[in-house]
C-alpha cells in the first residue's frame, strides 16, 4: 500500500487537485451574489402570491397553473438529479463523482438559470421583477440538464470547481440563445418543448467542444479505471430507467394545456418504446457471440425520447413517434460502437458517457424532425384553432404560416449547434487555465481525488495479495 | 480460470446461447410490424387531438382526462420499470438479466398492447381507428405486468427470445379474455380496476404453467448461484419499495373519477400497511432464532395491493381492507415456507420469484373478494347514482342487479384462471422448442449468458485462490 | 471463523436478540387491534364514499381533494419509504435493518396515526366516527416521519420490538401536541405545513432523548463496523435525492389550495438549492485537503427543507428562502463536524445519523422562522383575503392578528421542544426494561442480529486470509 500511497502523493504534487480553498469561495460568493440578485429581481407571480385569493376571478383553485404542471415537473426533477445522476453513476471507482458533482451543479445552476431567463423572458419591464412559477422551475430544470449533459463528456476528468465554471457559462450561453425570445430574428417563436435543439444539441456540442479543448493524451493512463462494475452497472440503470420512464414527463412539461401536453406525452412513450427495441437489436449484432453491452442499453434506449423533443407537441402522430425512435436506437447504437472510439482516436473529443450518441446526433435529428414536421402543418390535421394554440400564431406572430415557422425551426437548431460548439470552445480556453484544481492523467475517473472514501473489499484485496507476496517471500 | 473457460465452452456447445441473429431479427421484424399496423390503426384520441380546442364545448383544459389520469400512469410506469425491474435483481448474478430483459420486454409489449386491447375494446368501427389517450397508455402497462408476472417464475431459465414469444401471446391471451369485452356472456361488465383477476390471477397461472412446461430436472446444477448477496438484496429492496408505494396508484389509475380513485387508493394503501405487519411477524416465527428473510420482506409484504386489486374502487370499507391484508400477508409468508419449496418438488413447477405467492394465489382471493363485495352492494352503501357509477350500469347494462354482478366477477375469475393455466400450457409447448437459445442447466442465473459482463473483485477472488496455489506448489 | 462463532454465540447467551415471539405477538396483536379499531372508527370521507355522486353539487370531479393533493401525497410517500429508508443503508453491514425497519415502523405507524390523529382532530361528535380523504393519509406520513427521524439516532443499537414501541408512543405523542388541535390554548392555531416544529423539531429531540437514556458507553466494541463502504454510500444518496428532490412536496402537501401550495414547492425549493451548495463549502472547507465527506452531502444537503417547513406557505419571498436554506446548510455541516462528536463524548448522546443536524437544529430555526415570518405578516403584502386564507383566520380566529399568531408559533415550538425531550425521556425509560431483545454492545450495527445475510465476498475475505495462513504455515 505504501508504494501506492507515495506515487498518488507525488502525483498530488505535480497537479494539485486540492480544492480546499476554491471550491468553498466559489460556493459561498456565488450564493451570496445569488440571495441579493434575487432580492432585487425575483417575486412570487401572481398564481403562487397571496394576493391570488383576490385575483383570480373566475378561475377555480384547480386552474391555477400548479396542477396543471407541478406533477411534470417532479418528474423532470426526478430525471435531472435522479436519472442523470445515476447514469454517472457507472465507472467503477467514480460512483461519487457522477452523482454527487451532478447534485452540486444542478442546484448550482437552477438558481441562476431562474435569473438569466427571467431577464431573457419574463421580465416585467413595468417593475422590472421577474415574476416565477412553476413554468419557470421547470425551465430552471431544462436549462441545467444541458450543463449536466456537457458534464457526461467530462465525467471524470475535471474539478468540480471548473464544472461550475462550466455551468455558469453554459447556463448563461442558454438563456440568451434559447429561441423563443433568441437574439436573431430568423428563430423567433421557434417551438422546443421538449429541447431536442436548445437542450441536447446545444448542450452535447457545448460538452463535445469542452473535452476537445481539455483533450487529454495520455489518458490512457487512468484505464484501469475507465470501465464498470457489476454493481456500478446496475446503479447506473436507476438513472436510466427514470429518464426512461419520465421522459414523457419532460418533453410534455412545458407543452400547452390540455391536448398539448397529453399528445407530447403520447408521442415520446411511444418513441422510447421503439427504441428499446431497435437499442437491443443492435447490441446484441454488433458483439461477438451475440452479448448484449449495458452501455447500450443504458443510454441508446434514451435517444428516442431526445429525438421527439421539438416535435412532442405537434401532430407526429403515432406512428411517426414509432418511426423516429426506431431509428434513433439504430442510430445511437452505432454511434457507440463507431463513432465514439473514432472521435477518440481521430478527432481528440473523449467523450466518458459517450453524450454524442446520446444527445448531441438525437438532438440534432429531433430539431430536423421538428421543423420537417412543422413546416408540414396544415388547418385539415389541426384545426384552426388547434393549429394557432399549438404554435403560438398570436400577437406578433398572427400572420406567421407553417412553412415560415419550419424555417425558423430550421435556423434554431443552427443556432443551437453554433453557439454549442462556440461557447465550448470558448469555456474550453477557460477551463485549460493551470487555476481549477483538475486532476493528473494517471488520477482521473477516481474519487479518491476529492472524496473521502471508506476503506472496503476493494482496498482489502490488493492488501491481501501484497501480504501473500510478502508470506511467499518470507517463506 | 482456464479450466472454467473450457467447461463454459463445452456447454455452450451443448446448448448455444448466441442469440445475435434471433433477438435482432425478433426486434426487428416486430418493430417494423408495429409501425405498419400503427400507421393503419393508431389515432390520437379526442383528448390529445389538436382539434381539442374546438371540440372540448364547456369543458375546461383541467377537465382533459390527462390531468385526471397522467401522474397515476407516470407511478404504474415506474412499477413495471423499476418496481418489477428491480424487484427481479436479487439473484447475485442475475441482475443485468432481471433489470434488462423486463426493460426489453415490458418495451415490446407496451405496444403490442395498444393494438391488441385497442381491437377488442376501443376500436372505432366507424372510421376503423383505435384512438388513444392516457387510459389506454395504463391499460398497456396493466397488460405488460401479467406477463413480467409470469417472467418472474422463469427468472433466469429462459432466453431473451423467448421472453418476447411469451409476451407476445401473453398480450395477445390478456387482451381476448379481459373482462369488460371478454369473449363470454357469463363475464360481461366485470370490474376489475386493479387487475386482481386479469393481471395477477392469469399472469400468476400463465408462468407457472410455463415453468412446469420448461421444467428441468437438473437445475440444482447451476444452484450455486440461485440465491442473493448483500447488496443484490439492497437492490431488490428498490423494486418492492417502489412496488408498494405505488400500489395505491396502480389500482386506482383507471377507477372512475372523483370517488372512485379516491377510494381505491384509500382501500390499497391501509390494504398495504397491514400486510406489512403480518409479513413480518410470520417471517419471524418460522425462522429459526426468529431472523427475518428478506425473500419474504421484499415479496409478501406486496400481496396486499394484489388482493384489493379487484375491490379496490367498491366500498369495501377500510377495515374490510385491513382484513384483506392481514390475510395476504400470512398467506404469502406461508407460501413461501411452505408451497414453493412443494411445488418445486412435487409438482415439478420451479418459480424463481415464487410468483405463486405474491400474484397467483393473492390474486385468485382478490377476485374472491371483489365477486363477494360486488354481490353484496346496494343503494344504501352506495347511493343509487353511486352504485351505477361504481358498477358501470348504465347502457345495455342498466338493468343489472349486484347479485349478478357477483356472478359475472366470479365468472371472470374463471376464465382468466383458465386462460392462465391453458395459455400457459400452449405456449410452453412452443418455449419448449430447441431454437430459442436458452441457457443449459449449469448455465442458468448466470448474466455471462447474454450479456457483456464486467470484471469485478468477484472474479479476482477465484484468481487470488489459484495464484496462491500456485505460489505455495512452487514453494 | 469458528473462534468469532462461539464468540458470538456467548454474546447471544448475555444479550438474546431471538425475537421470534415477541415481534410476531406484538405485530398480530396490534394489527388485529387496527382492525377492530378501524371497525369502529373509521369511514370514507365524503370525497371518497359512493355518495359523492349525490353530494358534490355543483363541483367537476376535478375538484375532489384528491386531485388536489395525491399527486404530492405520492411524492411524500417516496420521502418516508424510499427516502428516510435509503438515507439509513450507509452503514456497511446494516443496509436490511436501515431499510426493513424503516419500511416496519412506518406500515405500523400510519394506521395508529389515522386513529390517533382522528380522535384528536377529525372526529366527527355528530357519529363518532374519522372520516378519512386524502389529506389524513398526508398527515399519517407525517406522523410517522417524527417516529422515523428519532429511529435515525438509535440505528444499529436497538430490537425492531423497540423501534415498533418507539413508533406506538412517538405517534402518540406527534397527535396529542400537534398544535392545530393542541391541548394548550397559546398554539391555537399555529400553522406548520411542512413540520419545522411538530415533525422535526419534535421527532428529533425525541430520538435525542431516547438515545441518551439509552447510552451505551462499549458501543467502540462495534466500531469495525460503524462506517459506510462505498456501494452502501451510494445507496444512501438514492434516499437524499428523493427526500431532496420531493421536500417541496413535503412543505407543500396539506398547503392551502392554489396559491398556498404554490408558493410552499417555491419557498422549499430554493432554500434546498442554496443549503447544497453552503454544505459543499463546508465539507471542503473542514476536510483536510478539501476533500468532500458522503456524511454532509447526504445529510446536510436537506437541512434547507426542514427550515422552511414552517414558514414555506408563507410570503417568505424567494431570496428570504434563499437566505434561510444558506443558513441551514452552514449550520447543519457544522453540526457534523463539531457538535455530533461533543455531544457523543461530553452529553452521552450517541447519534448514529447525525438527526440533531438535519432534523433537530434546522427544525427549531425552522419554527423560529416560522413565527418570525408570521409576526410580520400584514395586509399590503398577503391582501386581506389572503392573509385570512394563509393563516386561516376565520371562524373562532376571525380576531386573531399577525403578532399574537406570532406567538402562538412561538408557543407551538415550545411544546414540540418539550413533548420531544420529555417524551424521549419516559419512552427510554420503557425501552430500557431488559424485555426487547437489543443487540449487546459489539454486536450493534449488524445485520446479522435480526437477519437472515446471505453469504458473499465480505465472508470469503477473511477465509482466504485464514487459509493462506494455514498454507503458509503448512509450508
Amino acid at each position: 500500500m505504501g508504494g501506492v500511497q507515495s506515487f498518488r502523493e507525488m502525483c498530488d504534487r505535480t497537479k494539485n487537485t486540492n480544492i480546499r480553498l476554491s471550491l468553498p469561495a466559489v460556493c459561498v460568493v456565488w450564493e451570496i451574489a445569488m440571495i441579493i440578485l434575487f432580492g432585487v429581481f425575483i417575486r412570487y407571480n401572481w398564481e403562487s402570491d397571496a394576493h391570488w385569493a383576490e385575483s383570480k376571478h373566475n378561475l377555480s383553485d384547480i386552474e391555477n397553473d400548479f396542477y396543471y404542471r407541478y406533477p411534470s415537473f417532479q418528474d423532470v426533477h426526478v430525471m435531472i438529479f435522479v436519472g442523470f445522476g445515476f447514469l454517472m453513476t457507472f465507472l467503477k471507482r467514480y460512483s461519487f463523482g457522477g452523482v454527487g458533482f451532478n447534485f452540486l451543479i444542478a442546484a448550482f445552476g437552477i438558481q441562476w438559470a431562474l435569473l438569466m431567463q427571467g431577464w431573457f423572458g419574463s421580465l416585467d419591464y413595468s417593475d422590472g421583477k421577474i415574476k416565477v412559477g412553476v413554468e419557470n422551475f421547470i425551465n430552471a430544470d431544462f436549462c441545467v440538464a444541458g450543463c449536466l449533459i456537457a458534464y457526461g463528456a467530462l465525467l471524470g476528468k475535471v474539478s468540480p470547481v471548473q464544472l461550475l465554471v462550466l455551468t455558469l457559462f453554459g447556463v448563461t450561453l442558454y438563456a440568451t440563445h434559447k429561441n423563443n425570445s433568441g437574439p436573431f430574428f430568423f428563430t423567433l417563436n421557434a417551438r422546443d418543448a421538449g429541447g431536442s435543439m436548445v437542450i441536447h444539441t446545444f448542450g452535447g456540442y457545448y460538452g463535445l467542444a469542452i473535452s476537445w479543448m481539455l483533450y487529454r493524451p495520455n489518458l490512457d493512463q487512468s484505464s484501469r479505471l475507465q470501465g464498470s462494475k457489476y454493481h456500478s452497472d446496475v446503479f447506473a440503470m436507476i438513472g436510466t430507467l427514470f429518464l426512461w420512464m419520465f421522459w414523457p414527463s419532460f418533453n410534455s412539461a412545458i407543452a400547452g394545456h390540455g391536448d398539448g401536453q397529453h399528445r407530447a406525452f403520447i408521442n415520446t412513450y411511444l418513441s422510447l418504446a421503439a427504441t428499446v427495441l431497435t437499442t437491443f437489436a443492435l447490441s446484441s449484432l454488433f458483439q461477438k457471440h451475440g452479448k448484449l453491452d449495458m452501455v447500450h442499453i443504458q443510454n441508446s434506449t434514451l435517444a428516442g425520447g431526445v429525438a421527439v423533443g421539438t416535435a412532442a407537441e405537434f401532430m407526429l402522430t403515432p406512428y411517426g413517434s414509432l418511426i423516429v425512435g426506431f431509428c434513433c436506437g439504430v442510430l445511437s447504437t452505432l454511434g457507440y460502437v463507431f463513432i465514439t472510439p473514432f472521435l477518440e482516436k481521430h478527432m481528440k473529443i473523449q467523450d466518458t458517457c459517450g453524450i454524442h450518441n446520446l444527445h448531441a446526433m438525437p438532438g440534432f435529428l429531433g430539431g430536423v424532425v421538428g421543423a420537417i414536421t412543422a413546416a408540414a402543418a396544415s388547418d385539415t390535421v389541426y384545426s384552426h384553432e388547434g393549429l394557432v394554440n399549438t404554435f403560438d400564431f398570436k400577437d406578433e406572430f398572427k400572420d406567421m404560416v407553417p412553412t415560415v415557422q419550419g424555417g425558423h425551426q430550421a435556423g434554431a437548431l443552427c443556432v443551437a449547434l453554433i453557439f454549442g460548439i462556440g461557447g465550448g470552445i470558448l469555456v474550453g480556453a477557460v477551463l485549460r487555465l493551470p487555476i481549477w484544481g483538475d486532476p493528473a492523467d494517471d488520477n482521473c475517473f477516481d474519487d479518491e481525488a476529492y472524496w473521502e472514501v471508506p476503506d472496503d473489499e476493494e482496498n482489502i484485496i490488493p492488501n491481501i495479495q501484497y501480504n501473500n507476496h510478502m508470506q511467499n517471500k518470507d517463506v
